[in-house]
């Protein structure tokens, strides 16, 4: 079992001050590995990073499209957002849709991301609400699906139909049987699975061609809606949004939580699924940064990619700390 | 060079879901090492983990003593505090006392961790002051022992005589000539050494008596008002705080950026010192908290202690999530 590779480093005053660690993968449209580092069989939570996974029964289902659902609100379904105005108004309008409100969310509340939105409900005395939750655009669309499949009100039970349908969805795309589940910070079961097993889910997105099958249609879809919409995925400032948005939507990338970070890129046919051991955001956000360079679908010079890797860092004075890098041999 | 040790692990529904390694050394007051895990040689940035060696020279310089500092003051002089109304009051009443003010600070501006501060300048449109910086205590003792020196303003120069001093009484304390230094979050120059340089350095503070030389008094000083005042050195809520109130003030501890953590023991004449390798927060005060529990001068099942090492994870809806703990081969 290849012990986790050395992937992004910390550099400060000239010396070695933190290193990341993590396992990755580059897989093909036939599931096979193009290129690897660490154990790809490492089995890990894809967290929020298989978000469209879990969207995709709401959309082979039929259930988007019997409720008319826009390419910017299946992009917000595989949101981790930042709970400001355009995706609290998204998913509240969207709950109206549905005849719902905010208490049929199963997703918590907390404290929205976006600083704008922080300050307003500060300074209106007002607690954030459960679509401030940054899995909240995924919770409306399971409540959606669940409307489609005629569940009970506990959505996120991992036994209710629609749990069990993202599950089915899970398995197929991975190709392997889960070997379990944990609850995530939004309540959802997140089923695990292998670093290889989740690139090659997105290698499968990546080959979807939009005129196949439903599950082939509902990749494509989702793919597309995550690269045309970017400011729903995310939000300003973030890894997912900027990151895209310097690839001009062609391909599709999302971040979960303890440092896991996957993409989908059609022009190659290839997905890519990366953990950092550590669950330390900046180094799979360093690390996705590296590998979707080496594949040349992203340019390392633009300021979106130096703001993850080869990143000067800078004090609360503005001077240069030091440098968060790729290690030696990574990519 | 020995690989770093497994440390901390967060476990989610039955698996491992990421881990953190690092070095520790545990020193007696010979300076020998007791126990270690990692690399002891392994070369780092104390951070503010080492604050109270920066204090050194205010005070056994004599500077504190002239200047009437107390021991609260004295504990501030080595605190990352969260800005809280305590510290950003004490901090300006100290300036004052210099016949100084904020703008003569040198660590920059940052919003306060504490959340009651944050909501006031939030409310009021108030923009956050050097005094909230969690270094602006370490800067009141800069400018203090930069009165006491007749130097000029700029005193987070690495070749200001402040500095200069601190440099001198950090390689003194380690036993190591520092193989470089690299500039902190608040401008200051850190000086760099080994894990085993920072044990020494802490099982020197808890050897020290309070009869002997200038040296002698000031750590023992500085150890005593650190366990005295735990609340100027975090704050409410903050690991250095509650694990020191856990130990009834009779054992100092101090975090530092990129997870290091330090531990003064003068009941056992031992000193503590820690690094997790990928910067990680959580993994150094969960390995601070496992070796305070192996000495037996911590209680694990305090609720403090709890809070950090065998630490119930739980989500928005107060669901049990999972669990962070120690690694099996830890301490």
């Amino acid at each position: 079992m290849p012990s986790p590779h050395p992937m992004i480093e910390l550099w400060r005053g000239g010396l070695l001050e933190s290193t990341h660690t993590g396992h990755a993968v580059i897989c093909d449209e036939t599931g096979a590995i193009v290129e690897s580092w660490g154990d790809p069989g490492a089995v890990i939570f894809p967290r929020s990073s298989c978000k469209m996974i879990q969207a995709l029964p709401l959309l082979d289902s039929g259930a988007a499209e019997a409720h008319g659902l826009t390419d910017r609100q299946v992009a917000l379904s595989c949101a981790s957002h930042q709970g400001a105005a355009i995706h609290t108004e998204a998913v509240t309008r969207w709950l109206a849709d549905l005849g719902l409100s905010d208490a049929d969310l199963r997703c918590g509340a907390h404290e929205p991301y976006d600083t704008a939105e922080r300050n307003r409900l500060i300074k209106a005395d007002e607690k954030p609400c459960q679509c401030h939750n940054n899995c909240s655009g995924k919770h409306a669309g399971f409540l959606t699906l669940n409307r489609h499949l005629k569940g009970d009100a506990e959505y996120v039970e991992v036994d209710h139909p629609v749990q069990q349908a993202a599950k089915l969805a899970f398995e197929e795309v991975t190709g392997e049987t889960s070997p379990g589940f944990g609850i995530d910070g939004c309540s959802a079961p997140n089923f695990a699975t292998s670093v290889h097993g989740l690139a090659r889910a997105m290698a499968r997105f990546a080959a979807a061609t939009g005129t196949g099958d439903a599950r082939d249609r509902a990749m494509h879809r989702l793919t597309r809606a995550m690269g045309q919409y970017p400011e729903m995925v995310a939000g300003e400032g973030r890894a997912c949004t900027e990151l895209m948005r310097a690839m001009e939507g062609r391909v599709a990338i999302k971040t979960g939580a303890e440092a896991v970070f996957i993409a989908i890129i059609p022009e190659r046919k290839m997905g890519i699924a990366l953990k950092i051991t550590d669950g330390g955001t900046r180094g799979a956000e360093g690390a996705i940064t590296a590998l979707l360079a080496r594949l040349g679908v992203l340019d390392p010079n633009h300021p979106a990619a130096k703001k993850r890797l080869d990143a000067v860092q800078k004090n609360w004075r503005g001077r240069e700390t030091g440098i968060l890098r790729a290690a030696p041999s990574f990519p």
